[in-house]
């Protein structure tokens, strides 16, 4: 297991989301503050492009170099803000979901036992006649 | 801004993207170990629905609890390894990559005015004359 590489791709993929979350803090801005701003940014926003938040910021730098500057600022400032508490939000996120999960499935299974344990009454007092006397 | 609503997303696609990196993982150990069950989950995982990890761990606790499990361990393991480097390593993703954006951009645009005012020799000394002889 290559830790190294797994935490490398971990943050690639944090900064491309961090970039998403910036431009869409600042969708909701312009939109108050300059609302056909706020539909060019969405519908440019929308292609797809923003999976990856290099490429997107490339390709906004060459049309808009105001609003990519914008994005740059807000992204750096919610990485400030936000990095610090994931070590622990990420691996409490983990611990619940997977007891969650464990839960559910249990419970499932309990389910599934019941069901196939539950014979009518009659049936019921035949194997307890049969396990009271193993000899029948 | 609502930076609480911001972290406790970034989290929750975190503990999705480590899924799928757990995933990744297994899959590459079983092809060492058990390589029709290395398709098999290549196939399962595939199919789109590891964008979310908790769906996906829902539908593979049905089909094949002992992976569920293990890829639901491998994830805490990698949680637990990855998670205290990201805070520094996403800021400076960021950063480095915010500098580079702006350092291209700068190159492109020295590149645009340089070629603007790429006029021949000629051109130049006439323009010197007409810049030294506002009256003509």
């Amino acid at each position: 297991m290559d830790i190294k590489q797994v935490a490398k791709d971990t943050a690639r993929v944090m900064a491309s989301y961090l970039t998403y979350q910036a431009v869409r803090t600042i969708i909701n801005q312009l939109s108050e503050t300059n609302p056909p701003l706020a539909i060019w940014l969405s519908n440019f926003s929308s292609s797809g492009k923003i999976q990856d938040g290099e490429v997107y910021l490339k390709d906004l730098l060459e049309v808009n170099q105001e609003l990519a500057f914008r994005v740059m600022t807000v992204r750096d400032y919610l990485a400030e803000e936000v990095t610090e508490f994931l070590p622990s939000m990420v691996c409490t996120e983990i611990k619940q979901a997977n007891i969650e999960h464990r839960r559910q499935h249990l419970e499932r299974l309990t389910r599934l036992n019941w069901s196939d344990s539950s014979l009518s009454p009659e049936e019921d007092i035949q194997n307890e006649i049969n396990l009271d006397d193993p000899v029948t």
